[in-house]
């Protein structure tokens, strides 16, 4: 069958999808049952609801490109990383599956979520076939590492776990700390990005400091594509933005510059307005923002975005990879934060 | 801290759940984050919502004894077995917290379901993180057949969400076979139970033929349970059954008696009202049950349940084992089938 890629995104993430895409569909086939396939299928994009092909291949495919890079960095072939890369999308398609139903949300990249289509259960059902099947790949290689690089998918699955625990929890409380939702969006988005970029070395047996040095990388850029897209939900150019401005406001969510915000000093009327129990009107939503960038919330985490991005460039240097594999990660990465800054 | 089991349940299962369940505990504490801890340690039923200690050891631990059996049936000790027999009440956890929110039940084994006390989002988190410890307890034992163990452990699991599946679909269909009803059985029940028998001795690193046998074992207890448990929440007794008697056919339940009865020639009265929109009286139930019973499905049923049984004694008798692991075996199958009986 016949499927091109609506629009390239960059060269080095073109040809991971392009690697990964069919691999990822037969993996599908292979590990899931009928029904949860035709689920699947639909989540990715691969079909609509009623099983019909859509010619899509599906997400930008950004971790899975990262494990193939991974691979490489560590003298390996992208074929070798395959294995890496079909796990942590598997991975991170689970986590969507269910994040979506936990936070009701209806469209996903403009499409309706699972759960709306074919009820909570099967979403719920296809989100474990998903983690399930991630194992079962990535035992299946023929690697050295591969059981490695399982216990390292483990930990940062359960890393991210606990991230959206946190997110859940946040909700409630009136007192989370800058430390805490740093340490939550290091869980979330963080530990997968890492795994990302380090699972593909591990798999074909690199040492643990090349492991190390690959999976620092992917967990600053995971921290700085968090803070780049909550600065973005709040004072972002909404033809560019993939998400609707204002919207982590208006939902009271204590993203990263709002709690920096809320805990400096002299924050009393942000605090009285985001914390109380009132629906906030689009006049609202504006003046929290400019309470928040008042406060120093969006300085800090402009700054913080930025020492990420170094942080990540520095655990890169020390990586001793191949020159083309180093800017491999770098465009990555750049795609990554930079996408709709 | 003093814990002390509510009732013996026999001997092989005192024995086993007082060599899991500190063992379970120290893996909760050390897979789980403080707040997926939480949770689990209400489920189990070792803690109230608040976190005070309740005394008890949980369930009846049923699945991870097996799997100390079975790593003893290949030579090894129970102490081998017990990174198995910690996966399989795990992963047998994660479908139970999954389960109850798809099926909307409020209550198990007479408190709250996790899903009613968390709510729903932590709940779905906290089967995550079981499924997800499940494979690290596992990769994490010094045994020579961690990988093998953990693919198969990852193949009964998706097996088990296949049943899952079919059982959320069923309840919107109106020709389900019986060969159908049979298969989504093995795969919701069998698939786990197989892999209880097997799971320890694949860790130990046992022969292949050895695991198959342990495998049908467990395979054919399973169906043999579930059919078991069909037919009491038909016509079992009340102060005996676990459950309410006549609730399965009050939700219209597609269970393996009516099923059979179902697909019988002349059902015709039965197929209107089991299939028809009307909730079922307390007299409809009674009268429905039998119409099941006069179409063949209890008979059948009862049958197809000794025949299991004697399936199990075969492939058992097939496995070279020692001869007490032997009697263990048949004593912990002998509770499963017929404990309500």
């Amino acid at each position: 069958m016949t499927t091109t890629p609506v629009r390239s995104l960059s060269p080095v993430l073109d040809t991971g999808r392009t690697t990964v895409a069919p691999a990822l569909r037969d993996a599908v086939r292979t590990h899931l049952g009928p029904e949860m396939s035709r689920i699947a299928e639909y989540h990715f994009g691969w079909a609509d609801a009623a099983g019909r092909p859509t010619g899509s291949w599906g997400g930008k495919m950004v971790r899975p490109t990262l494990a193939l890079l991974s691979a490489r960095a560590a003298g390996g072939t992208a074929e070798d990383g395959l294995p890496a890369a079909l796990a942590m999308e598997l991975v991170h398609n689970f986590s969507l599956l269910h994040d979506d139903i936990m936070d009701g949300d209806e469209t996903r990249r403009g499409r309706a979520t699972a759960w709306t289509v074919f009820g909570e259960p099967n979403a719920i059902l296809a989100g474990d076939a998903m983690v399930t099947a991630a194992t079962s790949v990535l035992l299946a290689a023929p690697a050295p590492g591969a059981r490695a690089a399982t216990v390292s998918l483990m930990a940062a699955t359960q890393r991210m776990i606990d991230g959206q625990t946190a997110d859940v929890a946040f909700e409630q409380r009136d007192d989370v700390t800058l430390a805490e939702c740093v340490r939550m969006a290091g869980d979330k988005t963080g530990a997968l990005l890492g795994c990302s970029c380090a699972l593909g070395a591990e798999l074909v047996g690199a040492e643990a400091g090349l492991v190390e040095h690959l999976s620092a990388f992917g967990e600053h850029i995971g921290l700085a594509f968090q803070l780049v897209d909550d600065l973005i939900g709040i004072w972002g150019d909404q033809d560019r933005a993939g998400k609707r401005i204002g919207a982590d406001l208006r939902a009271r969510k204590k993203s990263l510059p709002v709690v920096a915000a809320l805990n400096a000093p002299g924050t009393e009327e942000l605090r009285a307005l985001y914390l109380g129990p009132e629906p906030l009107t689009e006049t609202a939503v504006r003046h929290v923002a400019d309470l928040v960038e008042r406060a120093g919330g969006r300085d800090w985490a402009e700054r913080e975005a930025a020492h990420r991005l170094t942080a990540a460039q520095e655990a890169l240097a020390a990586a001793r990879i191949p020159e083309d594999v180093r800017d491999a990660f770098l465009e990555v990465a750049g795609f990554v934060v930079g996408r709709r800054l």
